[in-house]
């Protein structure tokens, strides 16, 4: 049983004293504690050592008092998993030295072990979920299948994945059948999170506003539709798709419990777009934690009254900058947890 | 006289055959003359020589056949002729050493002699009208304020600006006084372009879209409007306010010619939220040019029966990419004057 079910009740669109909060990259390189386990182990020991990943996932359950707990991953596991070479080199992203250019290199993609592959990263869940004893829920989470194709076809991080994009218009069928391998190890790699512990799931589709309109309909949100629908009979979802304002609506009509959003769009307006009925998490511009703790402060009251606080999860509206004090960062969840 | 006035017709709302098109950054590295050019001289070299910042210039009029010259040269001669160190890395892009960081750094910026030191611009300007001879209208530019600033404080290009905008959050009074600074300089600038033989201007505001729209309105919307409502009697004006669609409804209300607009927004929207009565201008996904010449005719036929023919400028929705072959870029450019 769970000691703080905020969140849970808020993705169910139940009534609650106040919103719950939580931080997108709240294990990360701001935590000085996350910093020495950084120093002494590579991106990758951390990840698919379970009790690194414990002790990481867990440093702002204890240090923030966030109401949820993510657990420390990567997005691109399913890449790497999927057969594909992924780096992460620190000060530079990921890097993935052979990207996909042609047909034949997809014949290295294979998915039919992808939870074998990827048994660390289950191994992990349940060692927090144990570990977390019902103080707060665990989210499970994976990249959404446009944006872990930005970087299968792109090798590595960009401004707009220009080629990633490209590839969409000069390659549609070769394209689908990526997306199509990536959706259904998604499906099975999020089914064995929520197995292994998780209590409810995120999709992260952090390049979408990239696409035009009719390119999100098609490689965004047909994906994504799918494997939300896959998983809304086991836990709640929640589908964060960035810059992807145009969506919206569309997507508030997907069996998904919470839309992220990030700080490019007014609450009224998010609210408007999904027609009032579904749960809404973010979106404080991250920047915000680099001014005053007095100012962060007054823009989080800001952000809850235009959201309301039901139906809501105070978030921000993408990762926290590492670069974040943490105080700051506390103050912010403080600010929420008073309301 | 100009022999093809297309554009200057498009940006008063009057009647048109067809639509004019032109391309943003149509001058540059996707160009082997350009390239050879790249090769022999730097940046700025190619930017402060009048003889060959015209030759640039010309370049894909000549070779492309767009409908508009827009002349050769870069957002950052402004903070560099405000006294910031700007330099710019082949493959690597822009880098100002000493961004602004305290009040004091702002010390080094002034703005009395802004168009002594920007002669260069405006002798390329001159030397481009004359050289055309009226084969089609030539347009002059500008940074806008909010995107100067970005490189101003950031010192570099960057995903997201992070630190420009926690600039703006943590000194909000002295970044007004920036942003003050900025929009003098620009409007000084841009009459200047004008007098020198501009028949049009464009002010890019490529980063407008990482604010949030509370930002945006005070730091883009604001100075913009004060630079287009300054230059609205001199000639008509273009504002691309890169993703900053929440901005559409409110931009067609200042006293501006036309909108650009990227290709996250379907024409459609952009036509609803400009109330019908402005003239847009894009927005081609520019990874178009990157697929078919079929493909790419066809999305250039879908674009301009989407925008209609009246009130409509044919562009990318941002710059051409460096890889873009020489024929596509024709293709795309012959495909809207065959319309």
């Amino acid at each position: 049983m769970l000691k703080n079910d905020l969140l849970l009740k808020a993705l169910k669109g139940e009534k609650v004293d106040r919103p719950p909060v939580w931080m997108m990259r709240q294990a990360g390189r701001y935590l000085p504690d996350y910093q020495k386990l950084r120093a002494k182990y590579s991106f990758f020991e951390r990840c698919q050592n379970p009790e690194l990943a414990t002790e990481i996932t867990l440093q702002p359950v204890e240090q923030i008092g966030v109401d949820a707990a993510i657990i420390f991953s990567d997005i691109l596991v399913i890449p790497q998993a999927m057969g594909m070479e992924v780096q992460l080199i620190p000060g530079k992203g990921p890097l993935l030295p052979k990207p996909i250019k042609t047909a034949a290199d997809t014949e290295i993609l294979h998915i039919h072990d992808i939870t074998d592959r990827l048994h660390y990263v289950f191994e992990a869940l349940s060692l927090t979920k144990k570990t977390l004893d019902g103080q707060v829920p665990l989210i499970g989470f994976a990249g959404a299948p446009w944006t872990l194709f930005c970087y299968m076809i792109q090798g590595k991080g960009s401004k707009s994945f220009d080629e990633a994009r490209a590839f969409l218009y000069k390659n549609p069928v070769l394209s689908h059948q990526i997306f199509d391998k990536i959706t259904k190890a998604t499906i099975s790699y999020l089914k064995e999170q929520i197995k292994a512990g998780a209590d409810c799931v995120q999709l992260f589709d952090s390049w979408s506003g990239m696409l035009s309109p009719a390119m999100f309909q098609q490689f965004s949100l047909h994906y994504n539709q799918k494997i939300i629908t896959a998983l809304s009979e086991y836990c709640p979802t929640i589908l964060f798709a960035k810059g992807a304002w145009y969506g919206l609506e569309e997507m508030s009509r997907m069996p998904v419990n919470a839309l992220g959003i990030d700080w490019k769009i007014n609450p009224q307006l998010a609210r408007k777009l999904t027609g009032n009925t579904i749960t809404l998490q973010g979106n404080l511009d991250p920047a915000i934690l680099l001014s005053s703790i007095p100012n962060i402060k007054n823009e989080a009251q800001k952000m809850i009254k235009s959201f309301g606080k039901e139906r809501y999860i105070a978030n921000l509206g993408h990762g926290i900058l590492p670069n974040v004090p943490v105080d700051h960062a506390r103050a912010f969840v403080d600010e929420v947890k008073s309301y």
